[in-house]
């Protein structure tokens, strides 16, 4: 196992302006573990209920997708429904079921706690901090999301974790509700202080960026006229910079530009279509072309050497 | 003269989180020619009041811009006072007082007429279809910009314009209201089917993007950790814009891809002061290295031909 994501796997009630689905399997690990498993061996550690469903176990196995941490607990499995209206950006939380994810303690085997790359979903911080110290050995690259009820409710424990993983991977609100700050770059900066190595913010239809102390990275979204489902995009988008950053194995600066661009690929095949609809789908072809569509909507020619624009000035 | 601009000169009020001003020169036309200045020659048409006070006159000359089109009418020059609160992507309009530009009829003289590039700033659209009619011959590229009050209330003669120009440039909310379309990818291919050849949106802190039918571009702002004020950034992105592609003299589609580049980091200086503190002294290494810093925010390693990222799919 190359990668381990620690998260929820979940049945989702969605409405969108393009429809609605009942139920269908959701969770950060769930969307994390489908976009990685493009890139490398993902494992998931988390919880469903008894209510889990054969033809959702088989989606994620069919992937490649270690689900050996997955334990089954009396109980149904957590529910989240939501809802989008005319901002697609962000989900109206309608109702949240915590049911077996109440009493959730997350078990590594030898398998997953040897895992050279890491991914703290979004869950309570105490439990974040519980499975890094778990593992044998500090994987090459750890990184975590959280949300606005840890912001809230687990401050410490949150700030806690930012000095001990190399990422941190959240939605544009969530940084500027961490910090106070109302500007992006002023909350990145203040996170940065704090002694968290890289800042990833997601931003929905405006992209993505990257915060450290050596460089800046950022990007536009896909432009895409139709979409069907933002849910899982986040989680989505930190598979593909996870299993890009694993499949190549190293952590420079150039790696890790390419991995936001593959996140943004990920992402952007996830909202396409209601839950895992079309990202548990995709051919290499299709992964490669979106990348190099990316490539052609942010190319513009450099300035040369010495060079510079035709000004009028000195 | 090469790239004439018939827009707004105003006395503004602003109050933004960093500070306020009872009295700065505004007005699109101020703020769009001293960034195209730095390019090429441009002249404004446009009317002030008797109130219009010499140094700003002079700041405006100092860069070398035309006024000759600048009529002088009796009455107080075009008021506008606005807010800024926590979102510093939109202005809150606390008063606007027309003045002289109430009866405003544009004056163009041979020199204006006769100018290769055109910008039809945020006016009347009657007025927009009145220069574009008395240009002695069609410019090798006209642009308009518009606002909610003229969707609003002039909404046929700016549809009406769309055909008539090589690129329109708004901003996100106004693309989105034109179009009564949710996502801008759709709202753009929406204008795109009215006969509009290219459309430019500006999206403040979320960057800009070009939509056509041969191509499209996309790209971040520049992260900047203090935005002082944000009044004027859209005007001088299209006086970069425009500047660039006078300057360049092509309407390829790399010269536009870099022309847009150049918008945002004209745009960029704006903000950074208030009213053309910043953007009226500049000095060419300063605009070269922030269009260089754009190179770096959104560089990454493209995939080689035939080369694919590292994948475990066929």
């Amino acid at each position: 196992m190359n990668i381990l994501v620690v998260g929820t796997v979940a049945y989702d009630a969605v409405e969108t302006p393009e429809g609605h689905r009942a139920k269908q399997l959701g969770g950060s690990a769930s969307y994390f573990a489908t976009a990685a498993s493009y890139f490398t061996e993902t494992g998931i550690v988390s919880v469903v209920g008894r209510d889990f469903e054969k033809p959702d176990r088989d989606l994620l196995t069919s992937r490649g997708i270690d689900l050996s941490g997955v334990q089954v607990a009396d109980g149904d499995t957590f529910r989240w429904s939501g809802q989008y209206k005319d901002d697609l950006n962000n989900a109206v939380t309608l109702q949240t079921q915590l049911n077996v994810l109440q009493s959730f303690s997350p078990k590594l085997g030898p398998k997953h706690t040897s895992a050279p790359y890491l991914f703290l979903a979004n869950i309570d911080p105490r439990l974040q901090h519980a499975v890094l110290n778990s593992m044998s050995a500090r994987p090459a690259l750890v990184a975590c999301d959280t949300m606005n009820l840890w912001i809230n409710t687990a401050r410490d424990g949150l700030l806690s974790l930012l000095p001990r993983v190399d990422a941190m991977l959240i939605n544009e609100g969530e940084a500027k509700q961490l910090t106070a700050e109302r500007q992006l770059p002023k909350a990145a900066a203040t996170l940065l202080d704090t002694g968290l190595k890289t800042l990833i913010v997601k931003r929905g239809e405006y992209g993505a960026a990257l915060f450290n102390r050596d460089f800046g990275f950022a990007m536009p979204a896909y432009p895409l006229t139709r979409v069907v489902d933002p849910t899982g995009a986040g989680d989505s988008f930190a598979g593909g910079f996870m299993g890009y950053m694993a499949a190549v194995g190293n952590t420079s600066e150039e790696a890790t530009r390419r991995a936001v661009v593959a996140g943004s690929v990920m992402a952007s095949f996830t909202v396409e279509a209601f839950g895992l609809d079309r990202l548990a789908f995709l051919t290499a072809n299709e992964i490669n072309l979106r990348f190099r569509a990316f490539e052609n909507l942010m190319r513009f020619h450099p300035l040369g050497g010495g060079q510079g624009l035709p000004l009028m000035v000195g």
